[in-house]
């Protein structure tokens, strides 16, 4: 007997509706001989509702502290009696749980808290017993039992801890698309689902925009090599499966390509190139909290040092208005920079062991006229920050140069089998 | 140092700016020298919104169940944090509480579970960390976690067992009403706040449709001998003070009238009469879980028993058909019954030392041609079924028979003092 996690997002419970038709689809999975674990989120909108309702009492636009996660947490609550209920109509055995029932034991850092332990025992004697057990995800408690919520979106977290702490044989995420592609088909009609990804691109991936799956959930599940497949709560089909690398795998070169919209560049030039300068201009920069993504830094004109990073577009004017108090301790630099930018990834572990990628992805944007910004690389991505206008054209660029929608079909099919 | 436990109910914190004005109470509280402890019902709606959700889920009108508690108890959760911000905000130490998480211990009857035992101890440690302590009412925990409701208005109860659990100088419940009347204004507009009124009598008068306390609670009061006192949220004023009967009051002989619209009258004549035989007949009715209200049994036509009693009217036609096979079982009897009739009684702990006060009671209603269905009495009350059409004017008749728009005035102004 197969145990089986299956986490449904908020549109896939987003209507009692929906509720029955994931009840449905979880007394399918068990009549084919296996136990199941369900790790829901809140019903859609409802999450966005509470906060409203923080955000009027607190008088401000980012609540924040213990009692909001009190609050929000009632989200997934409702939706765990609300599916149990309508499994248990059903003649299923079903039994819900809160992250506090269960003793997802979280850190004590309220609103983005992490999982530390969970007790894998409880769940299983509640399996044992027969039950589809209903988790609310997105919530533990400290170790005061204090509640906490592990940030927006965490309830993939949530199913991957619960799969690696029971040994699941798969985790699988049911989301609104039907898996993960070569990159968004809103840009290039011509994307393909991928059948497997490994967990280093689907990281690469997540993090650069392909918002399929939580970048903790991915990790997590790499960590504790949980496979993990992404599938879709409204249509049928196998979606994408992320696992470990296969070495029977004859690896495509390039799995697909990320972007992000929201990136900004901000440039301080000719700063005096002395040790920890980088230091300098980076530390008062992440003390204010903002996180920086692209790093590059070049020599300039003699004995100064030209250095140019990328943040969240949001956080743009503040970082400038710290550039510009940085330049005034290091007793120099210009600072430019430009909001109106975008970074373009290509992601592949086949790149590894193949030259020239980087080359004939550079050729065929310039082919296009494209002016390359910044470059960064590591193993398995290529990343460069073009101006935002050429974004479509260089992902459908990119997407040709590398045969992206010529499937290595044969492959495919014989996995998925 | 006083302890104050304040319960608010679904309309006093219906809105953010209720619950703003609720902070703001609690406040003024605390500065006059109180630790507080407050307990708040879900937002108004909020309730009947999560029943609707698991009506629809369950495709029921009377859903049921461990995880229907699961379900509404969020409904006070969300509560508990706004205002416990709304606290913070005024730069007031709050914190907020579940059931569960002050383990509020009850037994495990989902949807109407009782009270077992709740742990004063963390309640005072976090009184005297220098918090206001808002707690969820209406909700616990039984001894395997799970989460527990009280009932509907449970929140009363709650209230006065935090009271009762940490010794509380008084335990003030917040409504919509500004205390105890004699009867119901909006059926006797010369109706008159009660600034005193025994434990006893309030029992009655709850038990008897004066719907301003949960009867529960009002019991737990007694029982734990807590000063209890009815307040309005939205006016100011000293309410209604519920304590045990204090000898040096010279009691009046009526408190209030008592009235209940939603009873049905059953009646089984002509049965056998023989012992065993009123067990017969109310034992298939409690085994439907129909509560039975006034009993009354009659010698019959020789060697018969007449037989009459009263229920919601909800249950009158289940009633009405287990006495048709009750019939069957015990060889005889015809069956009669009236759902349209109402329970009117008097109630006062000073009747118990006056003689003729049901004579007087029963010339008042005969002079306006009422016609007496049914009589029961007790130590501290008279009730009387009546047709429904009479209702308003049987109020009004006795309300002026005892003089009770007539207050013992002076009385009343040295006990608020």
């Amino acid at each position: 007997m197969a145990l089986i996690v299956q986490k449904y997002g908020g549109t896939s419970v987003g209507t009692v509706e929906r509720i029955e038709a994931v009840a449905e689809k979880i007394i399918a999975t068990q009549k084919l001989g296996n136990q199941v674990v369900v790790v829901v989120s809140a019903m859609s909108g409802e999450t966005n509702r509470l906060i409203g309702l923080a955000e009027e009492v607190q008088g401000t636009k980012t609540p924040t502290g213990r009692e909001l996660d009190v609050l929000v947490s009632t989200g997934e609550q409702v939706t765990i009696a609300l599916l149990s209920m309508a499994l248990q109509k059903r003649d299923c055995d079903a039994v819900s749980c809160t992250g506090g029932q269960l003793n997802i034991r979280t850190d004590n850092k309220f609103n983005k808290a992490r999982i530390q332990d969970i007790d894998g025992e409880h769940l299983k004697k509640l399996l044992n017993d027969g039950n589809v057990v209903v988790v609310a995800g997105f919530q533990g408690v400290d170790s005061e039992g204090n509640i906490t919520t592990l940030g927006r979106g965490g309830s993939d977290t949530t199913a991957v801890a619960l799969a690696a702490a029971a040994k699941a044989d798969e985790c699988q995420i049911y989301t609104d698309v039907d898996g993960v592609y070569t990159t968004d088909p809103r840009v290039e009609p011509n994307a393909r689902r991928l059948s497997r990804i490994t967990f280093e691109e689907m990281l690469e991936m997540a993090s650069l925009g392909s918002k399929v799956l939580q970048i903790r959930a991915v990790e997590f599940a790499g960590k504790y090599d949980v496979p993990l497949r992404v599938l879709s709560s409204f249509e049928e089909g196998p979606g994408t499966l992320i696992t470990y690398e296969d070495d029977s795998m004859e690896d495509p070169l390039i799995s697909g390509i990320a972007f992000n919209r929201d990136e900004a560049q901000l440039t301080i030039k000719d700063v005096p190139d002395q040790p920890g300068v980088a230091a300098h201009i980076l530390g008062p920069i992440s003390a204010e909290n903002i996180e920086v993504d692209m790093i590059v830094q070049n020599i300039g004109r003699k004995d100064t040092a030209d250095f140019t990073f990328t943040v969240h577009r949001n956080d743009y004017d503040k970082a400038l208005k710290i550039l510009e108090n940085t330049t005034i301790i290091l007793g120099g630099g210009r600072i430019g920079g430009n909001p109106n930018i975008v970074k373009l990834s290509l992601v592949g572990v086949g790149m590894r062991s193949h030259a020239g990628i980087a080359s004939r992805m550079f050729k065929a944007l310039a082919d296009e006229k494209i002016n390359i910004l910044m470059i960064s690389t590591s193993e398995i991505k290529i990343s460069v920050v073009i101006e935002e206008k050429y974004l479509e054209l260089g992902v459908r660029t990119l997407h040709e140069a590398f045969e992206l929608d010529q499937a290595t079909e044969v492959k495919t099919k014989q996995q998925v089998q």
